[in-house]
């Protein structure tokens, strides 16, 4: 599982949550990038973090890890490491996103900031999803105060409540992976709110379980749609 | 994992797949319907069969299943049965279609009978992944003459190389459950044919995934989406 | 006219209303289900009634008739019944909302439940004309109480002026078929409200007519699309 | 009825499809254009002939008739037509879809020239039926040219035959209201190319059928859609 | 510069705005109709205007015009002009909302008439471009008070912080081309609003700036799809 | 204007035709990047290529340039750098979508190799126009190996012909930059062939063309679309 960011403070936390949901076989890893920002709240953050993603997922290939996860809701450089690599990348957005599909009528995404929406509706846009895209919400808070633990899970129930009964959300996806953990807590207080029947995604530890799954059937994507790059002289990596 | 027919013979086979292909910790049944049709072809044999899938979801929730599948390409009984239980109920078609989507560019659907292809259109419309639909090709078997393993490996590599020349399919989805255990064999077929990057996707096997990682994450169907339905005089059920 | 359920009362009313709105050289006749829930309010009770609207259809053709309605905005049975017979079968949701995208801008429904939205949903999606659909609402009156004709009426009117003046609906679709004949009142109630160019379908008789207007023309369904289904045994039905 | 075109001829057959289509208690009168062109194969001729259908129009709800037809798989002047009057104002080519739209999987529309193609799929656009439309195709025999009645026949069967064998069409729309009458007989020459069970549309009698029905309901298109235009200063009309 | 209406007054201050706006080395005019309508705001005067904008064009290409605007935002005569022209022929509507959806998330439309809306949606449905839509929204003024500035200037402000606020819009394109030569003052009142970030189109501007663009790389629209029409007797015209 | 690549030799020949297609008033420099790929053929080489895109449009908008093009079909680092600066940076992919859709009913694009066709048609995903999208064809020639002209005009032509008569494009999007300056050659090759209506776009000097049409405005991207990243830190860059 490679997060996309040079700041490990972000993962110590979440870290546990992986490997607290892995199945007991499954070994899981969180890695940081070299290079790159120390957290992503944009798509220049996203460009920057991408390279790193790529080697960081052929590293991974090459120590015999059998799935990688970008773990991020902008699934930075999901499609680059596909074609350097033919072990699964899962990038938790898109997949969030069809599970959500799946589970109910519409769903919601509750993410960070609102300057994240539109980067997060064009990744619906891609994977064709957009007609059961109730919103995308944000709870106006950056990745780097997200540990006040308390005003997080208030901030998330409140935007999930109105998610749900303003825009007719049935799911909701929780649109941080720095949120990893929170799920069921969310899904209480929303009950607590009256609404007991909206199931809570966690993206990123979803993606480690669909991650999981595709191991299992050694399924992995299609390397017509993402085929090696040919091979040429690249300067400065 | 309920098969919505009632020709034992037909689930002998593809139950040792199944078997083979879950977790070590998961136990999985196959179980056929006392009412129905002896196997699915239509809409109407789809709309025989649904009440028995909910019969048997019901009495599978109460037996302490964690997560049904209505082994059949139609999904029948899927949206009933999600009204009348708790646990995930999953959709071999639906789940088949949204994790194609994920791992390459455009999928083609291969499934038996020209006949079929109308409903498993009208699946991909519901699911909003048209747009990622290469095509849905039919092999020109039906259900009960499957059995010839050699006529139908031969068939399905034809029409999944036509689909991937013809169509730019870039994954491919086997088009019938009874199909379980072929994905593999035909990989290959494909790679002997000059193909050898496209990903097929065995549905039922590919259900039981998703099932067994959406029992881990306690994740079920949006009960506002399905919820239970009001208690009412039914006749001759 | 096939009404797919077993509670006689229920069809009472509302069949003086089609025998009304036939053309004086057509023959109306309302026939409820042999087995089945008594009304519905679900897709767990369309799956119980759709075995039985198709058992009627086979008997209406084999009677002479000219074409069916299943009298129900879930259409249930609709698909199914079309592989049974050659007569056209129609579906009063299907055609109301064709008919409406011709009518105007956008259109809405107006339904009984909150539960039923999904489905009506899905039923427009699988139509293409999601992209004319201003709103699907509910008035929060179940079937089976809905013989208080002011409740229902006044609860018809404001739910279809919320549609057109916060959704912007300029046709309203009555969103179940045991509303028959409560268009007119409840265009008068709209123009009582300042709504005086907004029209309201009724979705059974307009099925009615369309199914005058196909039998007219001999023009029933395409049997390539809902071929006759292959014989073969069937236990239970 | 209004064919809106100036060439008198073009209309002396098919009035006598319509006169004979239409139920006994119906009265069909077809007039033609006091201005515009001979007949209409571009976009430009259905520009000129635009505001004479509205003068028809205007002139036929002034002589108390209840629906009127645009004679034109063009639909030219519909949407003006309209604003100016209340009674329903039909458009074959838009009533031809959606109708096709109920009876099968897809249709395909079979028109006279390659030239027409995109403003037929402009119109499919509009009406939200693109996912539908398996092909539009064109025979190559100008509208003057049509009363070649052999020459006809053989080239939309020829064309209708492609569109089900390479395009997937279930249902066929006579792509031009120059063919009325000839439904039935391209339903026989398929059915001897071995193709017995796709129905074909004859647009404009399906346009009369849709037109009785709407009267009978008394419903007309919404005038919140097509509001009347305001009074204003008008130059050379 | 084609204005499809016959009052001149008109475009007395709004030709001044395109002529500033011109590059130095090109030379625009504005020509008013012989026939038609003193303004547009409807179909039918749409549909009255298109003949004479195809006249008007086709007199511009002789006299050796390099590209013709039908200054409108009903783009009236458009698709019939390009048949008779080989120059580009823009339509302010359609360019406006390709270039709005280039530079941000989602655009909205805002108008003078709520009457406008429906023919500005198809407009939209007709580019493909319903998808990064907003909203369309209405300043309630007719044409023929636009002059009244403060208040025209005062209402597209409010109506575009409406937008912007509550219908997520992140461009606004100006709904009218009578209100040439605003968009800078609405983009300053946005600013005072405390939207500072909301790019403001003015379409009959950003037509002509494209119009010399496709001039001088001497692109104009396909003749595939607009090809000439055929001769043929055509009265009145 | 942005070349995305380090290879120097690649830009000198284009660079030409871009200076001669700018207005007499407009200065146009190409500049490479200093770190990245020689040139893109993948997505994994547009993610190496983007964030030296950035750097350098921050650089230009220092200098006092007016408006950036990332030179290459996969738009690499356009969202990102429209992020860092308020000048407009121009995508010749989406901006040569966006002109077809306006110049045609379809467009078809020529690229160079099959691999980048998931990639294009993604971005025509992104931005709402695969309706009209007929087809995106490689012609086999990667980028390195463009400088043999008549083998490169002969593919391009024998694809667009292939595009036009088995896709029905109507108009021809240029695939690769690194074609700039054949448009014309390209349209000659097809006039040649009996396809003397379908115009043919050269994406770079189209980018230019608007990119000065926007400059002359004063129009750029909405900064709340694309909002300053937040100040934070980067290691490595």
């Amino acid at each position: 599982m490679i997060a996309p960011v040079t700041a490990d403070r972000l993962v110590k936390v979440t870290s546990q949550e992986y490997v607290a949901a892995a199945r007991p076989d499954a070994e899981v890893t969180v890695v940081t990038l070299d290079k790159g920002p120390a957290s992503i709240e944009s798509r220049y953050e996203e460009s920057l973090a991408a390279p790193g993603v790529v080697a960081k997922a052929v590293q991974a290939e090459k120590e015999g890890v059998q799935a990688v996860i970008s773990e991020c809701m902008g699934d930075p450089g999901v499609d680059a490491a596909r074609e350097m690599v033919t072990i699964p990348v899962i990038g938790p957005a898109e997949t969030s996103m069809h599970i959500a599909a799946m589970l109910g009528h519409r769903f919601s995404v509750v993410t960070i900031l609102d300057r994240l929406i539109p980067a997060l509706h064009d990744r619906a846009t891609k994977t064709g999803l957009t007609g059961q895209l109730a919103s995308i919400r944000a709870i106006g808070i950056p990745v780097l105060e997200l540990d006040d633990h308390a005003r997080l899970l208030r901030a998330l129930i409140d935007q999930s409540v109105k998610a749900v009964e303003e825009d007719g959300a049935h799911v909701i996806i929780l649109g941080c992976t720095g949120m990893a953990g929170l799920a069921r807590e969310v899904e209480k207080g929303l009950k607590k709110r009256g609404i007991g029947d909206v199931p809570v995604i966690d993206p990123g530890i979803l993606a480690l379980k669909i991650a999981e799954a595709l191991a299992d059937m050694g399924l992995s994507h299609s390397k017509r749609t993402y085929p090696f790059p040919p091979q040429k002289e690249i300067i400065g990596y």
